[in-house]
């Protein structure tokens, strides 16, 4: 009883991702393996600090991707930064913000909650009043681009905050990264992760990370141990740091990391800006769109982020069967709802690769006669048109 | 200045990992992405876990790729099996036993240390010494075989010693998996981590780990939270176990995923036995060549691994240049010498898929080669034919 290679079908990723991938990525991560001390990798793993240098728009050099998905690069962050008996603040908007809580307990440290409802931006205010009620917070973290429910913060103004009462900021930046402005350095960012599998268009595996000269001098004058061997972050700058000696910490995810090289070599080529402006293109003719067929999102337009669309079932419409539908007929993956807004919702990613006209008008055209053939009440046959009208008008 | 796309050489890899990986899975790796909640993901994610369970020779039900390196399935088994307080017996006799005390130390624990020369295997005499002087150790680490010497010890007796006094034990297998020997229920194994770019000739980046019922209940009834959230089995086992609702943990790094399957596919049409086997055949081959050169090894015959050789430097052959000379002009990878050991041996690696005839006669020709012209007191001219003679032998 043999298993035979594994096949898989070729689906249309427009769910929270991970995201349709470039080919060009795909044949990258194919190219011949060779070793983590390699001249030539070496050689890449520079390129690779300059291009995520200027995804993240920093000048940081503990700048690296942790070889691991961006669950690891948060936990990254919380391990060196944060030590027993801190106080760290963690804003909570949706799922992420919850993770960040556990992270922070798990690192023996209290956390502190500012609370705003899913699908909501981070309320400066209810930031402020935490640190004024916390004089010993020494870390804020926040999610710029939550995922689960497609609402974008305002990073500059948490992390001004923060720094007026004297803690370090992490940020969640796994969804916004490359999709719309972000500005390490502009925005005195401490500490920041995000992953491969959405705006970057990659393969999932590896969570690009930056580490501020701030951030930089508090884990080096940690006073415990990093609770993670494989995290410690004074470990893995003895492999990824500039110098003609790198010490072997672990064997470096080769494949994987060409992959992310072929995806920023693409970003780069098409220029962060223009790719933020394509991400606000696209998103722009999904809404006229799904506008069109009666439907709504469910987060306030000035914090809507392009590339995550959480739009409201319509009525009559039966989540699964909808989603059943669209990934056995049409090969199109979209994203269920979590937690409180399972089956109210749909996120439909429109991110890196997958942020192009071919696929809004696929994905707008497959809703409109799914939700028309099972019944559902939206308004029919005008959705691609107004979609189009946008592109016509940009 | 923008970064052109990276196109690595084409090495033959025959140091100690990566491995030459089969084209066959660099073809897997490069299938369409598709969600880590489609249907068709979760079938291969349930061949996985059977591929790894024929892998590990195991029934154990907790049988999974940690998304990350070995470093990191190592540290899952620290962090899910031992607690602050604890006391830890660890076997060193190599850098990763070393290591092993680190993860120890970061879970709060004690780690006691048995020690052996590096070169030698793990003493079972010794290891009974110690755990009668440590009644209140609760577990016992070791490395199968250690990729840093060379060295195969004794995993069936070791863990029989352990059990005898009540311990659970900590394999590390990431060189052995898939080169010798190695059934993880026969022996009574409670946990044990792999990785997969030695013997499985896959690309580096997940880590397949195992734990028996003892260790699963052990991880369970912990009165400390796993101080990882990353590599919490509590909840990776949400996602990896079986049933309808899979419980969203972390985005799986769908594509390498795609070729750690291949590659245990392909050890599943060769069958595990033949692989060794094979290893086994090719060491003879490679070890007839060394001598032939007049050279040696460090390791004593009865626990010399076949798919890592650890030979000792000729007299008057300078590491550098030799393995300079390989790379750059053979295209050819050999491992350099650790700690003490560097420069007084090279680490000649026959994992996988480089663990064929052509491999060991490329390299013996191109040993003897290099050697000879720099000056080395070798015997030139006899180390092909002698590999020759084992392969005609056979």
């Amino acid at each position: 009883m043999s298993t035979p290679s594994f096949h898989p079908p070729q689906r249309t990723l427009m769910g929270p991702g991970p995201s349709d991938v470039n080919p060009r990525i795909l044949e990258a991560m194919s190219r011949p393996t060779i070793g983590h001390l390699d001249p030539a990798f070496v050689d890449m793993m520079e390129q690779m600090k300059s291009l995520l240098q200027y995804a993240f728009k920093t000048e940081n050099p503990l700048t690296l991707p942790v070889s691991a998905p961006g669950s690891a690069g948060m936990e990254t962050c919380f391990v060196n930064l944060v030590e027993p008996g801190d106080t760290v603040i963690v804003c909570i908007n949706g799922v992420f913000g919850n993770r960040m809580v556990e992270n922070v307990q798990r690192c023996g440290a209290t956390a502190v909650t500012v609370n705003d409802a899913w699908g909501d931006a981070v309320d400066p205010a209810k930031l402020e009043d935490a640190l004024k009620q916390h004089p010993e917070a020494s870390v804020v973290a926040f999610v710029h681009a939550e995922t689960s429910t497609g609402a974008l913060s305002d990073a500059r103004q948490l992390v001004e905050l923060a720094h007026k009462y004297d803690c370090l900021t992490i940020v969640d930046a796994v969804t916004s990264l490359g999709g719309v402005e972000l500005q390490v350095d502009a925005w005195d960012i401490d500490a920041i992760y995000s992953g491969t599998q959405k705006c970057l268009s990659c393969t999932p595996g590896l969570s690009p990370v930056s580490f501020s000269e701030r951030a930089t001098q508090r884990i080096q004058k940690r006073t415990h141990t990093v609770q993670s061997w494989f995290m410690d972050l004074n470990l893995v700058m003895g492999y990824w740091g500039k110098g003609a000696k790198r010490a072997y910490h672990h064997t470096a995810p080769i494949n994987s990391l060409y992959a992310l090289h072929e995806s920023l070599v693409i970003l780069q080529e098409e220029g962060i800006e223009n790719s933020w402006a394509r991400h606000a293109l696209n998103h722009q003719a999904l809404k006229a769109g799904i506008e069109a067929l009666g439907m709504g999102f469910i987060v306030e337009e000035q914090s809507r982020l392009p590339q995550l669309n959480a739009v409201t079932l319509p009525e009559g419409a039966d989540d699964a069967t909808v989603r059943g539908i669209l990934l056995n007929d049409y090969n199109l993956e979209i994203g269920a709802g979590l937690g409180d807004l399972a089956g109210k919702i749909w996120r439909i990613g429109l991110m890196g690769y997958a942020s192009r006209k071919t696929n809004v008008l696929f994905c707008l055209g497959a809703l409109d006669e799914v939700l028309n053939a099972t019944g559902a009440k939206v308004t029919s046959g005008k959705a691609v048109a107004a979609a189009q009208a946008v592109y016509a008008a940009s």
